[in-house]
C-alpha cells in the first residue's frame, strides 16, 4: 500500500470517529433527508492511482461546486469577456448577500458566491432553452469526469425551485441592472438544477482532474482548457471557494477548494492531487464541516500545502 | 548568467520602458516626493543565489509591507491569542475602511488591512513604551535581513504621524470596544513609525526569505518560526495582502504577496524565491502597478505560480 | 375670491414660468410618456373650500402616493399586527435599497419604502385572489375620493410588471425570510397594480381628506379611521414620506406628505387643509421637483407649517 | 387650578409609579451615578405660565440636547454655510454610527448625531480657542433660560474626555476628509464640555421657549432667531432628533423634540408650550423611557400633537 493510501484510510477512520459533525443544510428541504453521518473521500494523484475512504461512491448534491464548472464552460464560451459580469475579489460577505450587489450596481463579486453564479449560468444559457444548456452543462460534467452516469438529482433542482426566493431576489436584482440577459426563471431554472447534480466523491475527485493537472486529464487524455486558464481557476478557488470561510480554508488547509452545502468540497494539489470529500454537516460558513478537517489532516501528512510543505 | 539572472535582467528592461506608472500616494506628504521613474527589483532563490535589477540597492519605505513582519513578531509574543483580536477572512473593502469594524464590533478583518495591523502592533507594545516596542520592531527587521543598518525614516512618520487621522480613526474605534490595551496615541505612534522603516529589495528579499524557506533563512541559518507558521502567514498573504485587490493578484500573479502604499511588493514563491519589486505608481486599490506586472511576468516565466506551473 | 385662491393662483402661475423642472422618471416606460410641462394643484379647506389650478383635472399616475392609502386600509384590517412585518422608522436610504433588508432580516424599515408597501400589500391581499384585492383598494380608493370613475391604468401596470425586476427582488427577499404569505406574484401584481391608479389632483386632495380632518371627510360625512390613526399615518408620512428626501421636505415645508415617482405629492395640513400637486419632473431623491416648490411657497403664504406658521 | 396644571401633576404622578424604568446609560461613568427613580417635568405654554412636577428643580446633564442650542448658535454664526458640512436627513443608524460617515465621504446625515453635533461644535469654534467657544456657548444657554446660574458639570466633562473613543474615532474620520477646520482634540473638548451642561427642566424649557413662540422668548423679550429658522429646527428636531427612535417619536408623541442620554428630553409644541422632561432610564435606542411615555401621555391629554389634535 502506498502512502496515499495510508493516509486516506487513516483519515477517513479518524472522521469516522469525531463526534462533533456540524449541522445539516435545511434551507432546501431535501438537503435535509441525507445521512448526517455519511463521510467520503477520493483522491487521483498525478500517476492516475486513486485512493478512497468512506462512502467514497455514494452520490450526494454537488450544489455550489457546480460553478467551478459552469465557470469552465462559460469561460470556453465567452472568454475574458465573462469578467465585465463577474469580478475576481473575495467578498467578505455570506455565499447569499445582496448588500454588496447594491453597492456595486448589480455586479456579484466573483463567479463563487450565488449572484455571481446566477450570472455565469445566464452567460452559458445566452439565448438557448433552459433544457438546452442544462443537457451542455450535465454533458461536460460526465464529459470531464469520463462517467455518463451523472444525472441530476429532480428532487431536489424542485425542491430548489419551491424555496430559492433568496436566489431569485438576487437575480431578479440583477436582471434590474440589466445584467442577466436572459428571463429570470429561464436563468433559475439552469442554475437550480446545475447545483442539483448528483455525484460521488470518485466522479468529483475525477471531474476536477484538469485543475490539477494543468487543464488535461490524463487518464481520459481530454484537454479540457489551456494550463494558465486551469491555474486561474484554482486562484478564485483559493480566494473566493468557501464564502466567508475562504480564508479561513486557506489558512488551515491551504489548497485551492470548493464547497457546496450538500457537504462536498472539490480540493486541488496543483501538480499533485485532485481531492473530493463529502459529509453533510456544515460550519457556520456553510462549509463542510468534517470536510475541511479531513482536508486538513490530508494535506499536512501529504505535505501538499501550496503555501510551504 | 542563470534563467535567473536572464529573466531578473528582462523584467526590469520592460518595467523601464513601461509608459503608463499609476499614480505616487499622496496621501502621506513625504511620500508623494519619490521619484515615480523608480524600479527596483531583488530575488533570492533556494540557494541563496541573488539577482537584481533596476533600483534595487534604494531604499523606499515599506509601509505596510512591516504588517507581515509586525504579524510574525507578534505571534511569536502571544501565539494564537492574536486571532481574539483579529480575524482571518479578506475584508473585500479597502485598506483603510471602518464600515466593516463596526459591522462586526471592532474586531478587524484581518492583520493586513489598516485596523488589524494596528490591533497588532497594540499586541507588540503590550505595556511597554513606544520606543522599547519599536526599537524591538525595528532590531527584528534587522535581524531578519541580516543588516544592522536598516532605519526608520523619521521624516514619513512625522509627516504620517500629522496627517493620519483615518488611522487615528480605526484606533480610537477599536479601543472604544476596548480592543486596544494601550493608549491610542502610543499604539499609532508605533504603527506610524514601523510602516516608516526604509528598506531596499535586497534587503526586503533577505527579510522575506525566512517565508519561502518554511520558516528558516538558509543564508544567515536564523530559524524564524515553525514551518507551519511560515505556511500560514504565507495563506494569509494570498488572501488578504493587497486590499481589495488581493483576488486580482492571486489571479494574476498566483503568489502569497504583501504591498505597501510605498509602491513596494514582498512576493514568496514557497521553496522556490523570495521577491521584493518597488516602484511607486499605484493603481486604484493602492498597489504598485509596476510591481504586480513585473511579478507577473517574472513569475509567468520561471513558472512559479503556486497554482500550477 | 379668498385668500387660499389668490395664493393658489398665484402658486400655479409661478410654476408655469418655472424653468428647471427635473427629469420625468423613466424607469417604468409609460411614465417616460408623459408631458414634463404638466403642473397641476388642488386645495381643499377646513370648510370644503376647494381652489384648483393648472391641469387639476389631469390624471396621472398615481404610483407611492398610494402607499398612504394601501397602509390605511391594512391597519384597519390587520390592525397592530401589521408592524410586526413593517417597521416605523425613515430609512436613510433610496426608495428602492436592499440593503436596509439584508440588515435587518427582511423587515422592511417602514411602509412607505417600496419593501414596506409590498409587505403592506401582502397583508391585504391575505388568503384573497389578487383581483378581489385590488377590487377592494380601487373601492377604497372610490370611496374616499367619492368618485367611482378613478380607475388603474393598465398600460402602467402591465409596462411596471414586465420591468419591475427591482421590487420582484424586494418581494422574494422578504420571501425568502418568511415575512410574505401569498405568492410573490400575487403580491407583486396587486402592488403594481395599486400604483397604477390614475387621479387627478383634485380626486386625491378630496381622497386624502380624512387625514387632514380627524380621520373623517366632512364634505362625503364619511368616517375612515380613528383620529388617532390619522394623526399616526401623518406622523409616518412626515418622517418617511419623501425616502431619503423626507428630511429635506419636512426641512423645506413643513407638512406630512407622500410623493410618487408619477409627480405627484399628496400633504396635509391638518385641521387646516388636504393638498395635492403634481409635475412629473423630479429630482434626484424621486420627489417631484416644482411640487415640492409649490408646496413650500403655499404653505409659507398660508401659514401652514405644523412647526410654527 | 389649569388644566395644564393638572395635567402635569397626572402625568408626574403615573411617572412615579411606573415600575419599569430602563437602563441608566453606563457608557460615560459618571452618567451612571444617578438616581434612575428621577423624574422631573416642566412646561411653559404661550402666556408664559410654567407648570412643573416632580424633580423639575433638579439639575441633570443635558448632553445630545445641547445640539439643539449649538445648531442654534452655529446657524447665527456661519448661516446655510453650515450645511456643507451636515446633511438634513435622517440617518436610520444609531446615534455614535461612522457607517454612514464612509458611505457619504464624511458629511454626517444631521447635526443631531454625533459626528453631525461634532461637525457644528468645530463651526462654532472656528479659530477660537477651546474655552473661549465654550464661554460663548455656556453664555449662550444661560441667555436663552435666563438664568446666568447654569454651569458645565465638569466631573461628566472630564469623564466623558477620557471614555470618549467614538467620539475621537467620528472626529478623526471627519479630520481625514478635512472637514473640520480645528484641531481634533480641540473640537472634541467644546463638544464633550457643552454636552456636560446641567440644567434642571424648568431651566430646560425656558431655554427652549424660543422654538415654541416662533424664534422668540416673550417671557424675556429676547428675540433669538427669524421664526422661519425656529420652524425648520423644529422640522429637523421631529425627523432626526432621536436618532434611529425618531419614527417612533412622531408617531408616539406627535412633537418635535431631542434627547439625551442624560435622561432629558426637550420638545416643542408650536405656539403651545415648550416641555421638558427628565428621567435617566433609557430604552434600546438610547432615549429616556419615562420621559417618551410622559410626553405622549401630556400631548394627548392637550391634544397638542402637530400632526391632529
Amino acid at each position: 500500500m502506498s502512502k496515499l493510501d495510508d493516509v486516506v484510510k487513516e483519515v477517513a477512520d479518524e472522521m469516522r470517529r469525531m463526534p462533533e459533525r456540524g449541522e445539516v443544510a435545511t434551507y432546501i428541504p431535501e438537503l435535509a433527508r441525507v445521512d448526517p453521518k455519511a463521510f467520503g473521500i477520493a483522491v487521483i494523484d498525478a500517476e492516475g492511482n486513486v485512493a478512497v475512504g468512506g462512502d467514497a461512491d455514494t452520490p450526494f448534491s454537488i450544489q455550489s461546486i457546480s460553478k467551478v464548472f459552469t465557470l469552465t464552460l462559460a469561460l470556453g464560451k465567452v472568454g475574458d469577456r465573462l469578467w465585465k459580469r463577474v469580478g475576481r475579489e473575495p467578498s467578505g460577505s455570506p455565499f447569499n448577500s445582496i448588500v454588496q450587489l447594491e453597492n456595486e450596481k448589480g455586479i456579484p463579486r466573483n463567479p463563487f458566491i450565488n449572484a455571481g453564479a446566477i450570472a455565469v449560468t445566464d452567460l452559458i444559457l445566452s439565448g438557448h432553452l433552459p433544457r438546452e444548456a442544462l443537457g451542455e452543462i450535465l454533458r461536460f460534467m460526465q464529459f470531464l469526469a469520463d462517467d455518463s452516469t451523472i444525472t441530476i438529482d429532480q428532487q431536489v433542482a424542485a425542491s430548489e425551485q419551491r424555496t430559492g426566493f433568496r436566489n431569485a431576489a438576487l437575480a431578479n436584482y440583477m436582471k434590474s441592472f440589466g445584467h442577466l440577459d436572459n428571463p429570470v426563471d429561464f436563468t433559475l431554472g439552469v442554475y437550480f438544477h446545475h447545483c442539483a447534480i448528483a455525484m460521488s466523491c470518485r466522479q468529483l475527485a475525477m471531474a476536477g482532474r484538469f485543475l490539477a493537472q494543468f487543464g488535461s486529464n490524463p487518464s481520459t487524455g481530454h484537454a479540457v482548457v489551456q494550463p494558465e486558464r486551469a491555474r486561474r481557476i484554482n486562484a478564485l478557488m483559493l480566494t473566493c471557494g468557501h464564502y466567508d470561510g475562504s480564508g479561513e480554508f486557506a489558512y488551515r488547509v491551504g489548497l485551492p477548494g470548493k464547497s457546496g452545502v450538500g457537504g462536498g468540497i472539490l480540493a486541488v494539489a496543483p501538480g499533485k492531487a485532485s481531492i473530493a470529500v463529502w459529509s453533510p454537516g456544515l460550519d457556520t460558513t456553510g462549509n463542510s464541516r468534517l470536510g475541511q478537517i479531513a482536508l486538513e489532516h490530508l494535506t499536512h501528512r501529504m505535505g501538499w500545502s501550496i503555501f510551504g510543505a
